[in-house]
């Protein structure tokens, strides 16, 4: 049971010490037999190797049962030519590690209801588990930056999704709804896009395999829409890369403080889990980021690669007794809580794990 | 003066009536001199003559002075093959008429802030004008439904814009800004897509010839969050027309009810004025549709294509008044108001006219 832990930039490395130390109490207790190993990527591994992700990074993670990433980026490399950016770390891991499904789970605990922007009649009880497809789509489809085409300049990207593709994704998202409330909504734009319509009839296909999942289907417009006005209707979102990468962001917020949402992208041979927030470069380094969504990420790596149900749920209930009993880091401060910083936070979350 | 009204399908007739009583009082009093032809488009076209946007329509629209379109759409047409769907017609006047911009305004009225999904101490006081592309990207680049590709069936289509494309909309938006609060927010995902790069690129071109207007850039992912989380923040967003469609929906629902928001696509020749709301099929025929968003989009067609600024003015003051007076349409409608039927709310805006 081997972990990469590639902490990235900013307050990577804040939050992901919080994370590894949760988990060593939980192997303490659960005797999984956990080994941690550190990498470099982002621009951190730039600075140093002059890659954002050097060979040796991308080697151990293959290897590992899972991998703990922090966040990458920061002003500082804005600079740097774009093949070289921080962010290359993120798709190229993708890409290497073949993580095809992107899992967003948000679900409003009451205790952050007050945080969402959304009112709290609309946004209660919503729970939501996002399945985005991660490494096709127009991520990866051809690419030309500059031609001239009827005389003019342009630049184009290829969208394109292949039938396979759209069945394991959409066979993922099936699988998860089983084990929650048996529905699924597929997103496309399939009265535009020829993508969207192969993606629509493979979804339709594998929806007539799995007659016990109610599966629908919506335009990627109306789904921004109704996650505003009635998130509470989602339980199941399946869709393609990009319409994934806006929509997942715009339900994270939904969802109330980015700083609590975890991810998981799962892949055939590991899987990697990451807090969806970035690496808030302002902060880094002051000790006072929220380690909380990295702390559920470990917990969905417990869950999903290492098969550790109870350890995973006792991670997670430690989260909400740190909330509970009033402890907030300053991004979710309020008068008549406890302040915590990042360290302070993550002593009160290991009391709470049993 | 001449003004094409395509009604089209569902509670498009309702609406574009009401709208037209509207412009024909605004006439009584400005002498603007107006005169009217309708025509067909959608489903209720090709029902007629088998196609959902018959010469006629294209020919007439071409001649106008502007067109007022209610809407198309309606589960009958279902079935009938994706090139013959109602929507076609929306996407073929935009080629044919050349409607390179489409403009939403979101303006967070006191009086409506209740009905926005946002708490109102965020959502008070947005005021944004989305500049959405409309004629260009992936909408109209070369698609293929299905081929064979390395052994699989796959589908794609082809993400584009030409530096020509951005500078126009881009310079569009600028002077919008300029009418306003001169601040312009273009949105691209240029961390990932060439086509993004090019168009920020072009935008960062444009803006240096603009110093007069502040110009940032957001992620489509980032603005997708910052709408929700702080709307107050944007005066014009410019974005391609994938983008555009999926943050005006978000926009307009964060505004209040889509029942309110009208559109103006604008063309080198002619521009077409539409309510963002669909052609509810479930309420057609009711007498019970809100009529306010095509009256809206009247006021701009009065104020964009005939250039009449205080007739613009007087409409949506008397919609505004309407409001105030407390009358609602049943989409809005709450105990403690008064209950306007379409006919009722369309005689009220007329008495207000002034
Ligand atoms: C950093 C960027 C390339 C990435 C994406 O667009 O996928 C991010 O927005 C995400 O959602 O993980
Ligand atoms: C009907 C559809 C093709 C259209 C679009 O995607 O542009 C609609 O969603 C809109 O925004 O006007």
């Amino acid at each position: 049971k081997h972990i990469v832990v590639i902490p990235g930039d900013g307050i990577g490395k804040e939050i992901t010490t919080a994370a590894v130390k949760v988990l060593k109490k939980i192997d303490e207790i659960y005797h999984i037999g956990l080994t941690f190993e550190y990498q470099y990527a982002g621009g951190t591994a730039y600075d140093k190797f002059g890659t954002p992700l050097p060979e040796n990074t991308i080697e151990a993670a293959k290897k590992a049962s899972a991998v703990l990433f922090g966040a990458v980026g920061g002003t500082q490399w804005d600079s740097v030519e774009p093949a070289l950016r921080p962010e290359k770390a993120v798709l190229g891991l993708r890409k290497a590690l073949g993580l095809y499904v992107n899992l967003r789970p948000v679900k409003v605990q009451k205790e952050l209801c007050e945080y969402s922007p959304l009112k709290p009649e609309i946004v209660t009880g919503s729970d939501i588990l996002i399945v985005r497809e991660l490494i096709g789509g127009i991520y990866f489809g051809d690419k030309c930056e500059s031609e001239i085409h009827n005389g003019v300049e342009r630049a184009w990207d290829l969208e394109n999704y292949s039938v396979p593709e759209v069945e394991r994704i959409t066979r993922f998202a099936m699988e998860a709804a089983r084990k929650r409330k048996n529905k699924v909504t597929s997103v496309d734009k399939s009265n535009v896009l020829a993508t969207s319509r192969l993606w629509r009839r493979t979804v339709t296909k594998i929806a007539a395999q799995n007659p016990d999942i109610l599966v629908d289907n919506l335009y990627v417009d109306n789904c921004a829409m109704q996650l505003a006005i009635r998130p509470t209707q989602f339980d199941v979102i399946v869709t393609g890369n990009l319409f994934g990468d806006i929509l997942s962001d715009e339900a994270a917020v939904l969802g109330g403080s980015i700083g609590m949402m975890p991810s998981a992208s799962i892949g055939e041979l590991t899987s990697l889990y990451e807090p969806i927030h970035g690496s808030a470069p302002d902060i880094a380094g002051k000790g006072i980021a929220n380690p909380l969504a990295t702390i559920l990420s470990s917990a969905m790596l417990l869950r999903y690669s290492l098969e550790e149900e109870s350890a995973a749920c006792a991670v997670e209930k430690a989260v909400d007794a740190a909330l509970e009993e009033g402890w907030r880091t300053p991004d979710l401060y309020k008068d008549g809580f406890k302040k915590a910083d990042t360290n302070t936070m993550t002593e009160v979350v290991l009391q709470y794990i049993k």
